[in-house]
C-alpha cells in the first residue's frame, strides 16, 4: 500500500512538468482560466487539470509557479518569456503565486482574492460538477456591502449580505437568514468571491431546491481595542460582535424573520469552530448549524468527553435533538491532518450521544473552496423547511 | 519663467529620491498607506507626499518603483531587502506597480484596484481635504452587486448600485438616481473602490448637503456579439444597453422616481464623453449632466460649430436651458493635454450659445481620482433640488 501511494504521487507530480522530464509533455488543450483578468491569455488549464503560466521576464534568473505547496520551475525561451506547468491539481479553486528571482508576487494575469492571509492570485480548475455554482440565466440575488461601526471593537467593520432575487420588489416578504463564516487567513469577501455563495443560492432557489433566504458574511476576526502592551494573540470577541451587534443590525435593517427557527449559522474551518461555539452558547438565537471542514475540538483527535466538552452542551442528546433542527457536518475526502481525525472524533461523540446529524463527504477535494461550495450546496436545501 | 519651471521640476523629482542623491534625504515621517493590505508595513507615504516601498528580494538584480510615469530605482541592503522612494506625488489616489528584474508586478503590500487596464496596486496620498471622502460614523448606504443578462451584448454584465442609508427600512420611499460612469481602462468597480462614491454620498447626505439618491455604476464597455472576423475596435452599444436594459432594470428592481427630472447622468473622462452623448440623445430620460474631465469633442481643441456638433443638440441655447436642470463640468488644474484644450473649446461653445452651466476646477490635481472625487462632491449637491 505504501509503495502504491508513492508511485501515484510521483506520477501525479510528473504528469505536466516539462521542466522535470521532457518526455512527459502536457496535453495541449490549455485554455485561459475563468479567473483571468479580462483579455489575459495566462494562466491556462488543460483537461489534465495542469496549470500553465507564462510571463515575460527577460532579465530574470529564475521564475517559478508556486501552487499547491509545490514550486515548479518555468523555462525561458529566446524572447525572455518564461513558461511552465504544474502537476495536475484538484478540481476547484486554488490560491497560487509566482516567484520571480526569489520574490513571491501575484500573477499579473489573474484576478485577486483574499486568502492565505493576503490578496493574491487564484485559479479555477473546472470541476465535473461546476454547474451548481455557474453563472446561469436565472433570477439573481444581490450581494451588498454593509459598513457598520462596532462599539465592541471600536472599529468600522463590514459584512456582505446576500438578498435573494425578489427581495427588492416584494417589500412585504420577510426572509430567514444564514450567517456564513470564512476560515482562517480569509475574510468577509471569501464566501462570495471564492465561495460563489450567491450563485449557489441563485441556482438552488431557481430550482426550488432551497427556500429564498438571506446570507450574512462577516469577518471572523474581532478583538477588543488594545490598550497597554500589544498582545500576540488577543482574545476573540467575535461571538459578542455576532450576538450583540451583527444580528441586531441585520434584523433592524433587513426584512428578516427574527427568530431562532429562521436563523442558521455555519462556517468553514476556523469558521466552523467559531460558529459551533456561537450556536451552542446561543440556542435562543439559532436552530441550525453547518460545520464545513471543522469542529470545535480542533485540532485534537482525542475522544471527546461530552460532560465537559463545550461546557457539556452535547451531554443531553435527547434535549439536543429537540432543540436543533439541522446539525450538519461536511469534509473533503482529501483533507489533510488534523481534519479527518478531529472531525472523526467529534462524530464519534455525536453518535455516542445519540445526536442526529448529517455528514457529507466531498469526493476528491481537500481543505479548499470546492469542498465548501459543495457543502453549501448540500447544506442550504436542508434549512428553514 | 522657463528656467523657474525646470528648477521646480528638478527639486520635486529629487526631494525624496535617495537613489539619485544621498544628500536629499526624505523626511522620516513615513506611515503605511491606507490602501495597504491588513498588517502590511509597506508601501508608506511621508508628509512630503513621497512614496516609500520595500520588498525582500535577495536574488533580484534590479527592483524599481513605477509610479506617476517614472521608475525609481530601489536600493538593496545587506539582508536583500530593496527600499526606495518616489518624488512627491499629487494628493489623492494613484495606480502604481513594482518592477522586479524587468517584470511589472503588483506590489504584494497593497490592495488591488482595476484601472489602467489591469488589476494592480494603488496608493492613497492623504489629501488636505480628505474628510469629505473619509469613512465617518454617519449612517451608511449600501453598495450592491447586481448581475444581469444583457440581450444586446449576449453576455452577463453587472452594475454596482448605491442605495442611501434608510433605503432598506423606508420601504415606501422612492429615490432619484444618478447614473455614474468610469473612464477608459477602468470598470464598474472604480467609482466605489477608488472613487469612494458611497462614502462621499454618505457624508453629503448626513450633512444634508445632498438629497438621498441612488447611484448606478455600470461598465461603459459594451459591444454587440462578434460574428465573422474579429474587429479591432467594434462599435460601442453602451448607449443602447443603458437606455434599453440598465434603466428599465433599475426602475423595475428598485424604488426609483422614474422620470427625467429625477434621473441624472455623469461620467469621468471617457465616461464624460459617453454620458454627454447619452443625455443629449435621450432628453426624455435625463434632466441633469455631469462631465468630469471630459467632453464629447475629445480629443479636439478646435472651435466647435454648434450647428453640426452632436447633430446640433447645442444649437438652440434657449431650448437647452429650459430642458436641462444642471449642466456641470469639472477639470483638474494639472490635467495634461488634450483635456484643458478640449474642455476649453467646449466651454467656449456653451458660452457662445448662452448655455447655463457650472464649471469647477480641482486645484492641484491631474487626470486622476481625487479630481473626480471632488467633482462628485461638488456635483451631487446640485442634483434633484
Amino acid at each position: 500500500m505504501k509503495f502504491k501511494t508513492i508511485a501515484v504521487f510521483f506520477t501525479s507530480l510528473l504528469a505536466c512538468s516539462i521542466s522535470i522530464a521532457q518526455t512527459n509533455m502536457p496535453l495541449e488543450d490549455f485554455k485561459p482560466s475563468s479567473t483571468n483578468q479580462s483579455g489575459k491569455q495566462f494562466p491556462q488549464v488543460n483537461s489534465e487539470r495542469c496549470v500553465r503560466t507564462s510571463i515575460s521576464a527577460p532579465e530574470a534568473k529564475k521564475v517559478q509557479l508556486d501552487i499547491g505547496g509545490v514550486k515548479y520551475d518555468l523555462v525561458k525561451d529566446d524572447k525572455g518569456v518564461w513558461t511552465g506547468e504544474s502537476a495536475p491539481q484538484d478540481e476547484g479553486f486554488h490560491y497560487y503565486q509566482l516567484n520571480i528571482d526569489g520574490v513571491s508576487v501575484p500573477d499579473p494575469g489573474t484576478k485577486y482574492f483574499y486568502g492565505a492571509g493576503r490578496w493574491g492570485s487564484g485559479i479555477e480548475i473546472p470541476a465535473s460538477d461546476q454547474g451548481f455554482y455557474a453563472l446561469e440565466n436565472v433570477p439573481h440575488g444581490m450581494v451588498s456591502e454593509n459598513i457598520y461601526f462596532s462599539k465592541i471593537t471600536n472599529s468600522f467593520r463590514r459584512c456582505f449580505v446576500y438578498t435573494p432575487a425578489g427581495y427588492e420588489k416584494e417589500t412585504k416578504a420577510r426572509y430567514p437568514v444564514l450567517y456564513l463564516q470564512h476560515g482562517s487567513f480569509e475574510d468577509e469577501t471569501g464566501w462570495s468571491a471564492q465561495g460563489k455563495a450567491n450563485l449557489i443560492l441563485d441556482n438552488l432557489i431557481a430550482a426550488k431546491k432551497a427556500v429564498p433566504m438571506m446570507i450574512v458574511m462577516d469577518n471572523g476576526y474581532a478583538y477588543k481595542p488594545q490598550s497597554g502592551e500589544p498582545v500576540a494573540r488577543p482574545a476573540s470577541v467575535f461571538e459578542e460582535v455576532m450576538i450583540n451587534e451583527i444580528i441586531p443590525m441585520i434584523d433592524a435593517k433587513f426584512r428578516t424573520i427574527a427568530d431562532r427557527e429562521h436563523r442558521a449559522i455555519a462556517g468553514l474551518s476556523m469558521g466552523a469552530n467559531q460558529t459551533m461555539r456561537i450556536i451552542m452558547n446561543n440556542l435562543d438565537k439559532f436552530a441550525s448549524y453547518g460545520g464545513f471542514s471543522g469542529t470545535s475540538n480542533y485540532p485534537s483527535s482525542d475522544p471527546i468527553d461530552p460532560a465537559t466538552f463545550l461546557d457539556g452542551k452535547f451531554n443531553d442528546g435527547v434535549a439536543f435533538n429537540k432543540q436543533i433542527k439541522v446539525f450538519w457536518l461536511g469534509l473533503g475526502t482529501k483533507e489533510p491532518n488534523p481534519f479527518p481525525g478531529s472531525v472523526g472524533a467529534f462524530r464519534k461523540m455525536l453518535e455516542k450521544q445519540g445526536i442526529k446529524y448529517v455528514f457529507y463527504e466531498s469526493l476528491g477535494t481537500a481543505h479548499e473552496w470546492l469542498t465548501w461550495r459543495r457543502d453549501l450546496n448540500e447544506f442550504a436545501p436542508q434549512l428553514f423547511k
